[in-house]
């Protein structure tokens, strides 16, 4: 069971470490997909929407796309397909992007950042998600905003973005009469919205285990899975921690592509993110405790098995000395020629076992 | 025993878990109750006084309010019950609050913040108490600091306000004579000395398991209260973390609602914060402690099973082999025919056996 | 032994928490005595002294020490009894103290702090002793730096300014021809002083337990005393954190009741706390690792046990099987009809015997 | 096995000590060469090239890396062999370099730096390599970044920049047209980027270290592969740790030699090293987390031994003692002289023997 | 053994404890010589130098040191012998020197620090060496560095400044050509230098003790050279954590006496200081590991023991419950009258052997 649960972790890792390999001695700026999902379709999701008007659309051209920005209400192009490069670059062409910035939107490795240009503000995120089979997901999102225009990258399709898109739907809310940089704002805050729920996930798990600690007849090796959590949290961690300071960052970058009224949206925001890390600094101290309890779990069954042992071997082992000396072959041996000599030992035995057991009882050792 | 104290902390984390989920793909800025409270009633009290006079009301009607706020003298509106959105959006639209200022006062998760605006300033806290049943119960309370008013949200009847209550009612102190800021600040006081009564109580569970520890013959398995000692205590810590940096933010934020008087007191609120900090930081040392000895303590149980074994094991494995010896059925052992064997053997076996004990003793095993 | 020591320690923590208790809900900046020493008498203490003259009295009434702070020279009044509240709260009318003043000057809870106002600076400070039956004792003590005038505010007679009583009597150093300022330098450093000593206690007590963990044959439980020592250091290091930023603030308010000249002597007692601190830093690491140790040494005896049993029974059990093989009653054993079959059979036993010695021998365990 | 891995370790640490004692009472300023590789030869690469151009030669006398330098185009020359130091004293004359530049380019022990001088830039770096026998090798590489050249001095030939040298010659990327630092850039991102692959490596022996752990039936000590693991992160943590400073000083230094688009490409490095850091705390963790699985494998292990001679001295001990029973000679039991005495006996001892099965099958143990 | 390193140790400490006693209640400033070096001589030591000459002298008056301060040359007195405080107060009143200036001096509890004053820099460290006997030495060291002089107070004789002694004497490097800054320097520099060397025997005991946990049949306790080294490379810590800030004052300080060209030399002295600080970490993380490899190697002996215990008991038991059978006295046992039953049952047992034994080895327990 400890190794299943070891394989779970694997491919992820395992995924990570080849791919930071591949890039080895490339040309600064030359963009490599060095992620896992190569072999999806490319696919592009279009939002074109004013405070009367939206048209959703999906294509598959980039060339679709040029249009939609070009033109007066606020456009949300979503780019699903890390892998496809020939079509970002085009992208990156397209809206004069530089070209460490197409680096870093198809680099998966790539940890959240955020970068001002003249025309555009880059973010990368990271969108967490847990899969059944493959354990925690951990996928590279990046953002450009410009004027009046959000292009997000996504390794493949699937993403926590769906609140959002109803919103726009729906008009719920303000977000159709808010400029471009509310709907930045809006589908970080999605990603945001989504570490809750995978922390709460976290915390299932830990409450999981912890319930197996204190059950009573346990047998399991539950440190691999222990291990494994750590390794978790550390990977959540490394890509919560820099969207603290990446959002304040925006907030205090005064860009001409970020509205006034954008800052109280954003301090929300960055309220959330704290939330989150202080939440998983206590899901870490927890984790680490219960490898303290575990081996507590371990101390206290040893003990058991030692007191059963103690308990039999202490109260035989004299009595079957007893009995050895009464098997002796010595000639004259007195006792062994009474009548009830045999009946008066066994009652003398019963009288020591009774005495053991009311000793160990005062021991509370029974 | 383990079960029922884990159980015990279950219900507050399940609730927090749940509620986080809850909020998940809402609109930003759109209000929504996630704490445990939802069916407590709306209850509004007023307090309405000045050095003359005080008028005290509870009343069911948020537009009740209006009236006193207007009125000249100082006002303290104490709203219960947050799960009444819809009179709590009255009054914000009432007072001009921000979308977001109101999603914050009805939102249980939201961690402690202060916020400035042009006409209030906006707090947020985390109101403590310890229930016999539910265990460490956190009260999300938000406070609005008007011109000449406070308006205070508690999810729920109940609070630890009544010293303010007594003081205004009997003119006790200065409480009458001051303005709107000392009441805010005697309301904080109020929540921030709970603190201390809370932290009293830990400081008794930690005795009590450090005696339990020390009790010689303890049988039970303390690790689990332990760790939920632990983890209340990174539940406190992380209400009470953010108070420090609020408090010295209002102090130098020189908003217009705030008198100079005030300063004097805001800083005697610090330094109360900063001992409740310094306290939580002891107990989660002696906390983390606990567990080592505990360690320790089951190591020593271990020793004593393990002395008690070796001590029986060691006296009569080898008294039963000389037993052993004398019951071979060889056809000459010439001690067996000697006329007072048994009785030389019995003398032998008992000199061995009073020089073991000896020995054991010199050890200090006995 | 293990509980005598924890009820030793007790005493002190239960009182500091009945304290806290009894502070919930009162008026803030309403005096109230929390100490420990509510019997004690009002004891006043007077040195009024220049250059070239020095009056000391022993004085009961608060009055009577009004003339000596309006005369020319420096005064110091020592206060002792901080349960006398009514006296304190002339003192304090009759030199305009604040109100909250008054209440840091009783409330015995209060953390160490400075404050400066316009005619007074106000210190306060822990004063640390080791009582040999009550342990570790923190007394409260504040301090106000008048024009001219020191004034000292104790809980309790006894304390630890003899030097500074004796140089002033004796005019030796400089005290007599410096300002008030200077006296109150050397009150501090009074204070600062008997940290080191009280240092030492601890550096003797972490010795003497180190001592103990390497004699060989020890039985006692020892982690109750550690686990109290790891709490007193906390509640040290709780006092003597805050005074390095108290005396830095000193040094930089720039008050008009200090002398320029009081810098070099103020940066040398900042000096002494950088010490004190690190001591207790060191003695604190210290500590830790004695629980460490004794958890080694706790596993060491658990070896030295195990390896006894392993021994015996190692030897003996395969001789008792020897000796079981001939005590069986087959009809047809030959060896048991040789003439010195049983002298064979011990000749062999005894080289099992001698085999297994040099075995463990050779594997260091004998 | 353990102590083959440690003497694999040892070599590199011992060399570093005796080197740091080597120095001890130098001149300071006096270049002497303490790295592990004195007898390398002397051995000088120059790549010389504009954006049409490419001269690439290897030559053997410093002196004809003179004229390279004083022509237009960018050259990199760079320097394998810091024992020669007659040779790098030379260039430093030529170049007018500070002595104590040339004293931290042949001492192997100098820690990562930067250094801006008049005319030039001095970095120091450290290139990791992992050596199948000596193990982690940690390489002393410095830089000097002059008007339109970079030299590189290295201990020995060997290094991780390739794909910078076959940038160079295949024209690939926009090398060729870059200013000197770009040059610079490119070879620091060179060594970054091996970190990663290092970094790899470490990965794979954590996990591999983890599957032994996870594996049943091991016999050996790995305490002494993790605590060489835990040293050999340190030293890299060493290592890598300067370089976030480094590379943000040189962004700042707004020095004559730095054009003003290499910023981008510094801030990506930065990215990079990050990243390297973050990763290097996780692995730190990790070990250090591998140290408690080990431990509570040990645990688990003896809990099984423990298991299995417990149930065998539980069911045999009793029995035994049974046996024993009716091996005595007393002159009247009367069991021993029913007919089917023995086959009841037999029947009650597996009844016996039965029950004890089913106990230890409830509790789990079998 | 363990006691012997103990008390190796004890001396240095109980020591300091003994001497900061000693100062209680002393008037600040009146200086107090607290080390343990009371009876050595007062040894004066007289350089005179410039670039063309060289005086070096010998001499026991301190009135023979004002003569080379006041001509022209630069001269470096080297005053040993701390416990001489009346000779040392006359080198105060001389040069005009403040009386806590002279106080740390004497007092060899002074911790690291650096003072201006109008005249002079006034620098406190410490030189640690190693002795045989008495372990870690602390020596205190003070220099003050006039406008041509340098003057150096230690302890007693012996120091590590030959390196500089022999510089001056050979006119070696630029020492003579420089002004007495750089003698400063160069003597801090010494200092420095011998941390590395310290350090170097720090690595040699630690990688001896894990040699010791590697060898297989270990008997001693080394937790208590393990507890020393802690305290040892806290004592380090605590003697080089101040320099950094230290030499940084120093370098920003503009002090007159200070040349320009002295900043690359402290910036350099600064690289070592990182260098040394950075070590001691190392230092004391693998010291702390080696704690946690110990109770490893404890346990894995634990297991070896008990593997003993439990293979010899598994296999004997059964076997001697078996040979028990056949030695009860029931009249009918068809067995017993077998011809060959004996020999039939020897070669059961030692079937039973067999199988056991290659159970065991399947579970690598042999």
């Amino acid at each position: 069971m400890a190794a299943r649960k070891n394989t779970k972790v694997t491919p992820v890792i395992r995924r990570k470490r080849l791919s930071a390999k591949a890039t080895i001695g490339q040309v600064p700026g030359a963009p490599v997909y060095v992620g896992s999902k190569a072999d999806s379709d490319l696919y592009i999701e279009v939002f074109d929407y004013d405070k009367e008007s939206l048209q959703e659309k999906r294509i598959s051209e980039i060339e679709d796309t040029y249009g939609f920005i070009a033109s007066e209400p606020i456009t949300w192009i979503n780019i699903n397909g890390l892998s496809h490069i020939h079509e970002i670059e085009k992208i990156g062409k397209q809206y004069k992007l530089h070209p460490l910035v197409i680096e870093d939107i198809v680099n998966t490795q790539q940890r959240p950042k955020m970068e001002e240009f003249e025309n555009y503000l880059f973010v990368v995120l990271k969108m967490l998600h847990m899969d059944k089979d493959k354990g925690l997901i951990i996928e590279h999102v990046s953002f450009i905003l410009g004027k009046n225009y959000v292009i997000s990258f996504q390794e493949a399709e699937g993403d926590v973005f769906d609140s959002v898109r109803n919103r726009l739907r729906t008009s719920k809310g303000v977000i159709r009469s808010m400029t471009a940089d509310y709907l930045l704002y809006a589908l970080m805050d999605g990603i945001v919205d989504y570490y809750f729920y995978l922390l709460d996930e976290f915390g299932n798990r830990i409450e999981g285990l912890e319930d197996q600690l204190f059950e009573t007849e346990v047998n399991n090796d539950i440190s691999a899975e222990i291990q494994s959590l750590k390794r978790e949290i550390l990977r959540i961690r490394r890509a919560v921690s820099p969207l603290r300071e990446i959002v304040s960052r925006i907030e205090k970058s005064g860009h001409p592509n970020l509205s006034e009224k954008i800052t109280l949206y954003l301090s929300d925001l960055q309220d959330h993110i704290i939330q989150v890390s202080e939440s998983i600094e206590i899901y870490r101290e927890m984790t680490w405790s219960l490898m303290d309890m575990y081996m507590t779990t371990i101390s206290n069954k040893m003990n058991t098995i030692m007191k059963v042992l103690t308990i039999i071997a202490t109260i035989f082992i004299p009595l079957t000395f007893i009995a050895g000396i009464y098997g002796m072959n010595f000639e004259y041996i007195p006792e062994l020629q009474y009548q009830n000599g045999y009946f008066v030992l066994l009652g003398v035995m019963l009288v020591i076992f009774l005495v053991m057991l009311l000793y160990f009882r005062s021991k509370k050792w029974l």
